[in-house]
């Protein structure tokens, strides 16, 4: 068949509209018609050339929602007419990863997910009889998609594609990150470093889950109001306070009766290896722990000195919010029907397919929180 | 009272043996007869000058066991006669710390243990009119010593305490990172760096609990008899083989099926931050924890991409291995008195007070594991 994408021919080079040939599904694969789409920043790192690991051409995008419209053979989980989300993080449930109980990153199509391929070592867009690859195992930046059963999320079909298809991401690596990851506890506090869509979905996690004090801290004022709507509590701005922000943020998160101080939690939602640094070291002494969230540049490093470790501090991070895609993003769906957790806010812009090089402009003038493109 | 002591009058300088007087034990303390003390690479730390928190003249030791011989006003659960561990890190089970029931790092006392100071900010050694300073809060390179009450583990009165001196640190600081820090489950496979009398602690904990790969690594091949002995199961020297240590203990721990490889749990006892950092990295990606046990340089960090943590691998760190000592060090004492643990093999040197300068000197010349000073 032929389907309508947005096509990464080039990296560096804007996306191009054009109608490229989809093969339907193999066995164990499913096509999913792409209802509306997130653009993320992922798919920004790679289309600008930074990702060391980009292969072009491509169809980005990795933030969708839609309906399954044929299954291959053997295909048993989903079926013509169910609602989906495609998930860049499968869930096999039979590798060792999924079978160890203690982690996400499902390693079922791994190499080849990598490689840009469906499973069996091909892809299943071309133009003009030359292939064109995946990305992330989606590719939501095409009308239509073919994807391994395992990487689709059945939902809800009450749920709004043009709000859920941010559950593919976005959402799910903040609340994520907050309920799976970090397991945060009623009561708690926690430092949210970085406030744009990631952050936002930080706060809303650690609202929901019952955090007492939710710090954020972003060096753009403009940040806050809506950071507030989100359940941050305390604002900081770097900038403004006159010392180094570590010993500011363990003085504000002293509990009465605690000589020490230091956040229960710390999210780094920037991507900035110095900021994380000080997330960790801003958490508190004998068991604050400090979740990595965003993505540094290629080749940088964290650091810290051990004793920061061995005084009880734990530095671990996150991908995808640590959520079993099948197993979770359903839920996340439904905590979105149920009012517990606010996406409407968070979409700032939408838009057709053909504007989607807009969303790209509207993220690098920081003017979007998410643009979502509706088919 | 006059009691006969080992004094560091002055950093870098040899340990002189002296009668210091000591005074009575105030509310809340403990008078100890000390019978047996371990000597510690802490104490050398601080005698070679190279703790920049040494404070000096100190009477050091901090691994030791005796006998209450008095107690203070108001002290209730420890009476004369009262075999006793005594403890650098408290348990007052009433602190902020304590009260988390997520840390061992009581911190009840801490500003004034760091001082060498009793709680009420006193000294209770003195030579000749001048204050001498306790040191770690314990100060077993004497005779006798005064402890908070909160600071020592009564331990049954059948265990030796030629043997069970070294549960007040080395030992559980090992086991104590495999069974409270790491958490170690069973069928684990287990990587740990530096196999002097820690590391050997690590080996016997990971055996203990049913770790099935216990891979030990050291540059010296001499130390692997006795590894084995406490159940290491593999031995690497990383000079002899051709290859980054990190991919090859990466393909050493693959288990059947698995693709990716890389150990559940790992344990730096090396104090080597370029150590630590091939711990973490041969951590299995999803869920392999790192645990730094070891002490760094001052001012040494630790360093590694963050991706490494995004991808599932955990640091952590640990001190006095996680251990609440009044509530776990008797549990470590019934394990080493029901055979559950070695200790025996560990102590290989003994030696009364006036020679406590040649234990030193056996830790130095790498001869010793354990020196033990009987009083």
């Amino acid at each position: 068949m032929d389907t309508r994408a947005a096509v990464a021919f080039k990296a560096g080079e804007p996306l191009e509209i054009a109608t490229v040939s989809l093969e339907g599904p193999r066995e164990g694969e499913v096509l999913v018609e792409i209802k509306a789409t997130g653009i993320c920043h992922t798919d920004e790192f790679t289309r600008s050339g930074e990702d060391p690991e980009g292969i072009f051409p491509a169809i980005l995008g990795h933030e969708g929602a839609g309906v399954v419209v044929d299954i291959g053979p053997g295909v048993t989980s989903v079926k013509k007419g169910d609602h989906v989300i495609p998930l860049y993080t499968p869930e096999c449930r039979e590798c060792p990863s999924c079978l160890s109980q203690k982690t996400n990153l499902c390693t079922a199509i791994r190499s080849t997910q990598g490689q840009g391929l469906m499973p069996d070592g091909t892809s299943r867009f071309s133009l003009d009889g030359q292939p064109i690859h995946h990305y992330m195992g989606c590719s939501t930046f095409s009308n239509f998609t073919v994807l391994p059963e395992i990487a689709v999320a059945k939902v809800r079909e009450d749920a709004p594609f043009d709000k859920i298809c941010y559950i593919g991401c976005g959402v799910t690596t903040g609340i994520g990150a907050v309920v799976n990851t970090a397991n945060v506890e009623p009561g708690s506090t926690a430092v949210v470093f970085g406030l744009g869509g990631i952050g936002l979905n930080v706060i809303q996690g650690l609202r929901m889950v019952g955090a007492d004090m939710i710090i954020g801290v972003d060096i753009n004022d403009s940040k806050k109001s809506m950071a507030e709507q989100f359940g941050m509590t305390h604002f900081v701005n770097p900038k403004e306070i006159g010392e180094d922000i570590v010993p500011y943020l363990v003085n504000l998160t002293k509990r009465r009766g605690d000589q020490i101080g230091g956040a229960d939690y710390t999210f780094d939602c920037t991507g900035n290896v110095t900021v994380m640094r000080q997330a960790l070291e801003c958490a508190h002494r004998g068991w604050g722990q400090s979740i990595v969230i965003g993505v540094a540049p290629a080749g940088a490093e964290i650091a810290t000195r051990p004793f920061q470790l061995v005084t009880g501090r734990v530095w671990k991070g996150t991908a995808f919010g640590g959520a079993r895609g099948r197993t979770d993003v359903p839920k996340i769906v439904d905590w979105y029907m149920d009012g517990k957790i606010d996406i409407d806010s968070l979409i700032t812009h939408t838009m057709p397919l053909e504007d989607i090089n807009k969303g790209f402009d509207l993220m690098h003038k920081g003017e979007s929180i998410r643009s979502v493109v509706l088919y």
